[in-house]
């Protein structure tokens, strides 16, 4: 991100600098006085406020401030409809999984939230329970049930289950071709609140590094993969949206996910199938295949 | 920049919450063990702490999360060769100022530095000492003179000034035509490190407000105004690169400058002169012109 300085010396602060860097941050932040909105303006000074402690704590140097600039010009030129280098950066630094927890603790007793991730889309195709959303995606089978109910375990019927994954080479549908819709699909819970239908098992994966977010992840040393999961984002009337991934038990990259977005809650076991085992569905199916229960919780809208 | 959210309740934090956020905080941090370049580490990991300090204090919503990202892209989307919105993202935070005031304390007697801006071009026009650099744009004739010095006052020959301002309706020649190069150039000091040339009196105007910066100062109710200025950048051989600006004496908007550009000995007196009032150079003027004097300390590269 930012390139190495090694002539980067830091400098004795003393009390009149200290207090030139201070008058600039409360001019900035006062600037914000007529603010008619309490919240915005809020966000806006505590924005400020860190931002200009970042600056001062690690006194960024102008040819650092110049990359920063440059980085974020490129992260703006690569983001296209299906591709979103902020949401990656976000994600790479925690700021996303950060924004979920700080609003999930209300929701104590509901399925955790994990990331969003840049590969949603709005128009996935619409399957009925028990239908097979690959779409021709290459990868192992995954049977995958559960419920939805609310807080107190009652189900919800009709609950929208929007789910999508990568295929067993990483990548998703919009990373293969805009146009084409594979591995993603929503269905909704039956009369009892259940759902049930085949994905593929997920496999680890790196995020998009062509872009600045991958040599940012290079150039400190980290890797660009996911954990293995399968993305749901579940909506009930009345309910708080979730969204959500669930893990693989057993992945050993669960702990050094590159967006961080790992909970203990969120990890199910993936019990592989030897060919052969027959399905719940009696459907055909020449090698290995598994399955996995996910019960989902949603928390009131008005918690 | 954020949309309003007049819902928004803060929560207690539990210790329980305050442990779950604070993980993620180390577990982010440590991602960047491995990094090689410990100044980029250091940057890094500060960078890290403040955003999640941030989005912990302002308890950010999913919702402002969503804004900022959508900010950013918008903000990718309009920057092209000749329009900057980071650059004017970090001007109307203050961050560039801040970056220079961190980077200045240590070149004390040296001319102060100011923010850099947005529209400096690398191929302006070469002009000798005394020409016109307006090069048809239009404004009040200026006569800008003064020094290069060192520390010690010794004269810098050869010294590189490069002059870059708006034209008299606020726009600069890259905004009203990519091509055209006005109210711009560069030239070099004499033997006695004097320099001296035309310019146009320095009027305010506003930052270009048709993007997402420009939407953020409406909505906080800030205004898009910049204070008067002239800008140089001055270079020599063995001494450091000063980016400033100066402003004139008496604008109203010195204090409530957008940019947060202004700094008190910056200010200078631009003497105003009746029409008919002998150039110093035996120009032929029609109306009023106005003159200043700028003399330009710069720091030893070493300092």
């Amino acid at each position: 991100m930012m390139h190495p300085h090694a002539d980067h010396v830091p400098r004795e602060v003393t009390s009149e600098q200290q207090a030139v860097e201070q008058r600039l941050v409360e001019r900035v932040v006062a600037s914000f006085d007529a603010c008619g909105d309490p919240r915005l303006k809020e966000v806006m000074t505590s924005l400020v406020r860190h931002l200009h402690s970042f600056i001062r704590e690690v006194q960024l140097t102008e040819p650092e401030w110049d990359a920063a600039i440059e980085f974020l010009t490129r992260a703006g030129h690569i983001t296209d409809d299906v591709r979103q280098e902020f949401i990656l950066l976000s994600d790479t630094l925690g700021a996303s999984m950060q924004t979920i927890n700080v609003n999930n603790q209300a929701y104590g007793d509901a399925t955790d939230a994990t990331v969003f991730g840049p590969f949603f889309v709005e128009d996935s195709p619409a399957i009925e329970n028990g239908d097979d959303l690959a779409f021709g995606a290459s990868g192992e089978p995954c049977w995958v049930e559960g419920t939805v109910t609310d807080t107190e375990g009652n189900p919800l019927a009709g609950a929208r289950i929007e789910v999508w994954e990568a295929d067993e080479d990483g990548r998703y549908d919009v990373q293969y071709d805009a146009g084409k819709r594979a591995a993603r699909a929503h269905l909704f819970t039956d009369v009892n609140g259940a759902y049930r239908f085949w994905g593929l098992t997920p496999t680890p994966y790196p995020i998009p590094d062509d872009g600045p977010v991958g040599e940012m992840l290079a150039v400190v040393g980290r890797s660009p993969l996911r954990a293995a999961h399968l993305h749901f984002m579940v909506s009930a009337d009345h309910h708080r949206k979730l969204v959500t991934h669930i893990f693989p038990e057993g992945d050993s990259i669960l702990w050094d996910d590159t967006v961080f977005g790992v909970k203990e809650s969120l990890i199910k076991r993936f019990e592989s199938q030897p060919a052969g085992t027959p399905t719940p569905d009696g459907r055909e199916i020449e090698g290995t295949w598994s399955r996995v229960r996910f019960d989902i919780v949603l928390a009131s809208a008005a918690a």
